[in-house]
């Protein structure tokens, strides 16, 4: 028999209902918990208020057999988590001297600043409970079981967070649990959601073992085929013909399966055939570069590039010429291919993608209309155009989707695809 | 007599369940609920499941009088929020025929495609509700009031829900409130929330109306002074002397006040001089070109830049001098210095920045370790180095925080205050 868990995460924090911040903690916690085949549904963000805080356990308690908090473990005077779960679940607070020295050691060794004294209540924790230390910052998590419902109390800071997801949360869930759930991503690029929705309903609207679900991710659309089995190989195995079947349905907008974005589909395709590319942005202003960059290994592949902001700098850096420049704009076909061959022939690379447009919010000075974006790609064989037009969108959108098209461009390129088709989006 | 309301956002989802996505629709609403002096004490997500929906629907109810939700109005089939809000609430569901007619203009003229029949159920909307149009998508939202509780309805993907918020949630609620609530952001970087928390603490405790707390951002702390008064006016008169307290006692790490960034502040800064910079990049690989250009009007400063990955790059298109490579290597003040002198002369602008240094997770070639980084800076008066250690942290926070630290020297340089002092982060 398999036994299905069922998480509550309950995120405590003023900050957050204020909107300072987003609750990004729920989010990689919830991916965590659904790879373990943890069930989570619902996810409460209360304030530095222990009434609230209270009736958020209360509830999780009646719902649930994880409850996992996030926040209001900190220094400071309105960090009162662990206090008012010891309060609900009775459980005394005890200062652990060995962590206090943890602490002082942090400040001192990474940070190069003496502990302030405030941080001594960090230390402090339930009796009997489990220690996650905190390599990356000062408080401590810990978690206790309590008539039957374990209670995990996790840092706010993300980075924190996370670090002790990996390190101890995932190791301490897994022991609780004997089903896997295993998911899929399948990452599509070109098509809107409403289209990838009407192709698979009739194929996703029959299942229930795997399913079958779409999300909208900024730009593009992904799919989550997930199945529940007794162990791995059995789960992986109902999930193969999924895959296949979508990609046949959905044809060469899948870009890849299990990977985070374009960015990394397209390292992976330059590492494979031992290619390196560089890059020519002006409305996306580096923003190809980032994504690229983010990724650890990038160094491999990408040489580097440059942000032609001004059309004085696509002429003095990129060398586009004057005519190209005088006669079609800096947003124009025309350019966007003199951009690319420009970043090719400076870096070394063996291809070269470029991006010009209309980012708005105004249009550009020759009235080129928000949303209208060229993708020049210059690589050995010759040089290649793509002209998007999302239509009037936000400018972080049109930017967003630009950078997308950047990396869709290079793709279909390393895979023998065409590279100008139309796109949806 | 000042009646304060209380509301309660529910995210409906299980795309938030499963971690797809943050929930960062909460987080502009409470941002948006807190300027308008509506509460907020409880943020809740579930998933698309009727039973559940429910349950969150009559907690709120009971606690709250306006109820927010986002999400579940979208033309595929597990999009059942107008459903069940009606069900709970007894109204029936009408067929807006003009709405549908906008919804099929929509797909015509913005996306160029035809509109997919399954977005009819999105022009189905409870009888007697005020409707919310959607100007950048096809889901409207809309409004009702019953039993003295309001209850909003409002589409899933953030850009629509926004735009939605801006154009009609927020004129809406001000029509319900007569009190107001002003806030102002006080924005600081180099100094961490620790010692602000403990150099403040003493202040914000004796507090009640003006209030003022710290929120750690990533990469630097902001302060939000918040007074409620019947007027804004007499709130804005209640916060001046607390912004200038604050200012006093932290000094020049105050780098403004309502401002979204570092990158905002500079833009503002160079416009007021009539001044240019350029970048270039190599550890942040393109991010503080990406952050000034998310801004729009960017193009009034900033011309360009250089996203130098490959030390090559830093050679043939910078122009560092091979011996300084040789002799010091690419992350080395020497290198910094001749990146910012390079990027200054081929774009021509006033002042260039540039970022050099080890992002991890592997300490640089020679050697040095992650999270040494270094700032050049060239302008008219010569060329200034800022050297950053963020101690062993993760890629993106040293490349977040290194894009911090260009700004920063910029704005330093700007305001007439030293470059290379010492930072905390």
């Amino acid at each position: 028999m398999h036994m299905s868990h069922t998480a509550e995460i309950i995120a405590v924090g003023t900050e957050l209902l204020l909107g300072n911040i987003a609750n990004t903690n729920a989010q990689v916690l919830s991916q965590s918990l659904s790879t373990l085949g943890v069930n989570v549904f619902w996810h409460t963000v209360v304030g530095d208020n222990p009434e609230r805080l209270k009736e958020a356990l209360d509830a999780a308690r009646r719902r649930a057999d994880i409850i996992i908090t996030t926040g209001g473990l900190g220094p400071t005077y309105d960090d009162l988590t662990k206090q008012t779960i010891c309060g609900a679940f009775g459980k005394p607070l005890i200062l652990h001297r060995d962590i206090l020295e943890d602490i002082r050691t942090f400040y001192e060794s990474a940070l190069h600043v003496p502990m302030p004294e405030n941080n001594t209540q960090q230390a402090e924790l339930p009796e009997g409970c489990t220690v996650f230390d905190n390599p990356v910052g000062t408080a401590p998590g810990c978690a206790f079981e309590s008539g039957g419902v374990h209670v995990l109390m996790l840092p706010g800071p993300p980075h924190e967070m996370e670090t002790m997801l990996r390190r101890h949360v995932e190791p301490y869930l897994r022991k609780l649990s004997c089903e896997v759930i295993v998911s899929h991503d399948i990452m599509t690029f070109g098509m809107g959601e409403s289209s990838v929705d009407q192709l698979l309903h009739q194929r996703m609207s029959h299942m229930e073992n795997p399913t079958l679900a779409t999300y909208a991710k900024p730009y593009e659309v992904r799919l989550r085929a997930t199945a529940k089995a007794a162990d791995e190989a059995a789960a992986e195995a109902m999930l193969a013909p999924v895959v296949e079947e979508v990609r046949q349905i959905l044809g060469d907008v899948v870009y890849g399966v299990d990977v985070s974005g374009l960015p990394e589909a397209c390292l992976g395709l330059l590492k494979e055939k031992g290619m390196t590319f560089a890059t020519a942005e002006s409305c996306t202003g580096g923003r190809v570069a980032e994504r690229i960059t983010a990724l650890p290994g990038a160094s491999a592949v990408y040489r580097g590039g440059v942000v032609s902001y001004w059309t004085s700098v696509k002429g003095a850096v990129l060398g586009v010429p004057q005519e190209i420049l005088d006669q079609y704009g800096p947003v124009s076909e025309h350019c966007a291919r003199a951009m690319a061959e420009g970043a090719r022939r400076i870096t070394g690379a063996d291809i070269a993608v470029s991006v010009t447009g209309a980012a708005g919010p105004d249009p550009d000075e020759r009235g080129v209309p928000v949303g209208v974006v060229y993708i020049g790609l210059a690589v050995p064989e010759g040089t290649f155009c793509r002209k998007m037009d999302s239509g009037r969108r936000r400018r972080d959108r049109i930017q967003g989707v630009a950078s997308n098209h950047a990396f869709d461009v290079i793709r279909r390129y390393l895979t023998g695809l065409p590279i100008d088709r139309e796109t949806e989006i």
